[in-house]
């Protein structure tokens, strides 16, 4: 499968929507790449039904991985582990932009951020996003603010991606790369 | 058009939003198959806007259909109508995860028992489905629920599927087979 | 990339979610075209959310584009703009079907009128829409209805259109063409 992704350093984007399989896919893709797999949770433990679903995903990956939680500074976190010999999967971004507005950080400054580090990566970095737009429009203003900032995200992350997958019952589609 | 989908006995799934043309797609799917079309109904008829529906579709169907009303055991409809002969449309399954809920079924047992019948099936099924897991998350927790129920199922019939397609604006996308 | 798009005139219909630069991407296909590009815009300035919006898009086409505001009588905007020297983009249909229903205009009725307005269409039109059903089925019946109109329009368009894409993260898939 090595060949398919490109010579790492890569940015790998993979977008689907909820239980469609997005994550199992691009731990696969990680776990295919050469060196320590990595993976940066960004989600924040709020209740059980959260809890559950990253036990879940951690026994899946399996006792390799090492595991990073960093809900908010992601630049930071991939600074460090962007580097030579890893393979680093970002789970999600969708989570990383909640974390963000509910600290009221400025999202616009912060996404230039994430991707200037990802431009400048050492390694090969596959992150994890749910694509939320394809719904009636929210009632919530809140809500349609999530929706334009990860919109916006996913564009500038798939325009400097080497490759971008769309997933939908477990079935990736390749839309770029 | 045959030819594209495999020799029966085989299994394909088709997904699609609402009003996106997929059971149309679906119902040519399987009027281009060898044999008598069964139609499973899943749709229990609850108001006036479903009654529209499903008059609607059965009329654009035609005589030749057999039809079968199976809001709850589509594993036992599936057992006797998925035989050669006969060339099955089950629509859909999001209507059939909807009615479990309602029963307080244990949904991931049903599931189980679905692809094993699925897998053992002896003519052609074209199973469809609703995606809904593409908007914002749902602010209430059955919702979340059926959410996850329907995208797990999704996956566990790509997974065992001849053929998967998704359908938007009337045009199927194969995303395997 | 003329080529691509087939000798005008023609129709293209651009899907995509929100915020996931399927505007960008249909002016950027009428960019292309030969003749003047005319903007037709069926947005209604409601709320500064709004004007901000359609400033933001008015910026980035730039001063050769002719914009034609449009709210509710696409058909004779349509009729007076599709002609030879012009390339027009429509933005958007799922602005115009909201227009429309809050009017209590007969939907399927204009519906019609455009697809037959389209089918004469004397110079290429690119069509641009949201695709709006891959969420969870919404609550109120008002978006339900919705929802149904725009996934009919998207059906009929598309049935007629030369091209369609399906745009995420910035990304077209061809699903026609």
């Amino acid at each position: 499968m090595r060949e398919a992704h490109g010579s790492p350093p890569g940015i790998t984007l993979v977008l689907g929507g909820a239980r469609s399989g997005k994550s199992a896919f691009a731990e696969r893709l990680v776990a295919d790449l050469d060196g320590t797999p990595v993976y940066i949770a960004t989600g924040r433990v709020r209740d059980d039904e959260m809890r559950l679903r990253i036990e879940h995903h951690r026994d899946r990956r399996g006792a390799e991985w090492r595991t990073v939680e960093e809900p908010e500074n992601l630049e930071r976190a991939l600074t460090r582990e962007a580097r030579p010999g890893n393979a680093v999967l970002v789970d999600c971004l969708t989570l990383w932009i909640t974390n963000l507005m509910l600290s009221q950080a400025d999202i616009n400054v912060r996404a230039s951020a994430l991707c200037q580090v990802l431009s400048e990566a050492k390694g090969h970095v596959v992150l994890v996003s749910n694509e939320v737009g394809l719904g009636i429009v929210p009632d919530n203003a809140m809500a349609r603010e999530f929706r334009d900032h990860a919109g916006r995200l996913h564009q500038d992350i798939a325009a400097l991606a080497d490759e971008v997958f769309f997933v939908a019952a477990g079935l990736p589609l390749k839309m770029k790369g």
